[in-house]
């Protein structure tokens, strides 16, 4: 009789699949599907402020108007007008930035993706906080990064001892500078200038990420790093060619499942990453950009940014109140000024993995921060996103997870 | 006076940038934003036949009973109803398939570039046809792919003579058995059960590429390697397991705007997939998985699918007829029972991508054969694209072409 074989599928894959793993985060996501369970895991925006009949005018009107171009392909470095206007709303930041500065990608994750594949040999070093943005370690390990974490405080990266790090020769700095994802910091405006000309002056480039920069709720707007960079080279003709690649989206001014997000780099970086784009995908949907345009266009997004503002500014003190009311003493908790995280530090030795199952039967949820860490250590923390749920399931998903945290930080 | 330095970017990119040049095509797409100039050269589908108005309405109601889920973040596989309903279509040709067989991908290039990131290692052999996909072969060289092509006639890849290349151990056979881009051929079914059989008895996976196999004008319908494949295998309780990924797309189907592709693979290699894809995008825009569910739910794909083939078989038609009235002797060309490219050859000794620009002088452009050969070869070669014009435009296009032709057939 013949025989069928299964095919060995196991070892036919790449050595680089190695040290890919399913995110903590996406796989606890799967809790958020139980009805029951308050989820501060995720890091989802509030659909009740996703401007839903805005976006109904934007596609009627579209498809009216640009029916055949919106749904043919398109070009790969983006949708023009969306390229320009994001120009202009960077450069009104004070960088000084023009189309030819900008990628639309596929979410800022595609932006993280694409940079690793740009710069990443096996083996090259990485700079960056620890903790860190999860997505960019998952997006990097692929391409056999190696992390040298700088020390983070309170006001992020401790630039005073980024030098010693840099002089290891690395590809490149990591850095979110506003309410950073995961620890909620935000680096003070004299850092960041500090790690603009140490970064020049060992030729290393700076990647922004800065997905919640408008997302601020308290204190003033402080300068990007990619504009301070600017500001440092002087007048360039109102284009940019500096040392800093910057990330931003749509997915938490507009929506995250219209998958847009950009690149601003300079010109000879965004050509390089557009090459990388076609391979990848081809094009980020031509119809997305568009209706983003239509909606974006008419300076929507200052009103409706004061929406979400609003909105995330009285969950966070929410979450923040019943922090102070109920968790236990010994559990420590940053405020951020903006953004959608909180950080939470449980007493030394106290393990937050061990703490989330008993979280999990009490119908709460968070994300161990131990991930978050490149090279590992953050066992006692955690992160709660605030963002995503009412004040009133706050209260009570808070209520939840203070009981276990008393339970938990008395019996460890 | 403090110096301000420039990056040098140029000795920062990965080693694997290398290889990652900007595609002949897309650069010729260029060409296409001339509005005088009749280009052959792109892929695009016919912008007449996009159905705006189901769209239109398809906006509207996912925006009226799905606004924040389909705005929302969603699963890395892909929302559930059309991973089901895709199910559905490929068991209705005959494979075993469930919703677990199925990951929504952001096109069929990002397929391509997965399976790159998921089986190649620098220096693996894929065995594949010459001329093959150009955006294959742009997607795998980034990861250092090596590539053996096996012989193809008029009706595709010479499968007697697969077992050599087999035996050199290459990590996956790659095929495009409908239609072929840009070879315009198509394996008969012999073939694809001999591919199927020899694949299966040297554990080689296969990667089965098909865009364009709905887009049939003439004869029958030929099963899918992945069915044949299923068959093989025999009855394993509605799910599939064998030894084929399957990648179709909603691009030449509904439109290429919304960026829409699928795999059909065993549920092991989904999941591997699905990991691959957090790290590069997350998922695929939620918004437009709902509204491409919403469009085709109902069974409008069949109906559509009958007015896409009547539109391409006239230009397909128009086109060989403009060839056999008004082409030199010596240039010959395939008549493709489907698809969107004709495959054209010229005399031997002759260089299409010298003739290129002679045609654009001309105002009318094609893609020189030569790139679609991962080894080099077929410089007397060329792609004609048969979807995009009129019919009133393919005439003056190939009249024109003809001009060129007899110019430089005569002079060579």
């Amino acid at each position: 009789m013949q025989t069928i074989w299964e095919t060995p599928w196991d070892y036919r894959y790449a050595h680089r699949m190695q040290r890919m793993t399913s995110s903590v985060i996406r796989e606890l996501l799967k809790l958020t599907e139980q009805p029951d369970i308050i989820s501060f895991a995720g890091g989802l925006p509030a659909p009740e402020v996703f401007p839903i009949q805005k976006f109904r005018e934007a596609c009627a009107y579209v498809l009216e108007n640009f029916g055949p171009q919106s749904l043919q392909y398109g070009a790969t470095d983006g949708y023009l007008p969306l390229r320009e206007m994001i120009a202009r709303h960077t450069s009104r930041f004070s960088a000084e930035v023009n189309a030819d500065n900008i990628l639309i990608t596929s979410g800022s994750q595609q932006a993280l993706d694409f940079i690793g594949r740009l710069f990443i040999n096996r083996g090259d070093y990485i700079v960056l906080e620890s903790p860190t943005y999860l997505g960019a370690l998952q997006a990097w390990n692929a391409f056999g990064a190696q992390y040298i974490p700088v020390r983070s405080d309170e006001h992020g990266m401790v630039v005073d001892e980024l030098e010693a790090a840099l002089r290891i020769g690395p590809k490149f700095i990591y850095v979110l500078p506003n309410f950073q994802n995961p620890g909620g910091s935000t680096l003070p405006l004299e850092r960041r200038k500090q790690l603009v000309k140490i970064a020049d002056k060992y030729g290393v480039p700076i990647i922004e990420d800065d997905p919640y920069g408008q997302l601020r709720y308290e204190g003033e707007h402080i300068p990007s790093i990619v504009s301070l960079d600017s500001e440092y080279r002087g007048p360039n003709g109102g284009h940019y060619s500096g040392n800093v690649i910057y990330l931003s989206t749509f997915s938490k001014l507009l929506a995250p499942g219209l998958r847009l997000g950009w690149v601003v780099a300079p010109p000879e970086v965004i050509q390089k990453l557009a090459v990388t784009k076609q391979a990848a995908d081809l094009h980020t949907s031509s119809f997305n950009q568009y209706v983003a345009y239509e909606v974006a266009k008419g300076g929507f997004l200052d009103e409706h940014v004061k929406l979400i503002r609003a909105t995330y500014k009285e969950r966070r003190d929410v979450m923040i109140e019943m922090m102070e009311e109920m968790f236990p003493s010994g559990v420590t908790w940053r405020k951020p000024h903006g953004g959608m995280f909180l950080w939470s530090v449980l007493p030394e030795g106290m393990d937050s993995s061990e703490m989330l199952k008993r979280a999990i039967e009490r119908k709460v949820a968070f994300v161990p921060g131990e991930p978050f860490h490149p090279n590992g250590g953050g066992k006692n923390t955690l992160r709660l996103n605030f963002s995503y749920s009412s004040p009133e399931i706050i209260r009570e998903g808070m209520a939840r997870l203070a009981e276990t945290l008393k339970e938990t930080v008395i019996s460890a």
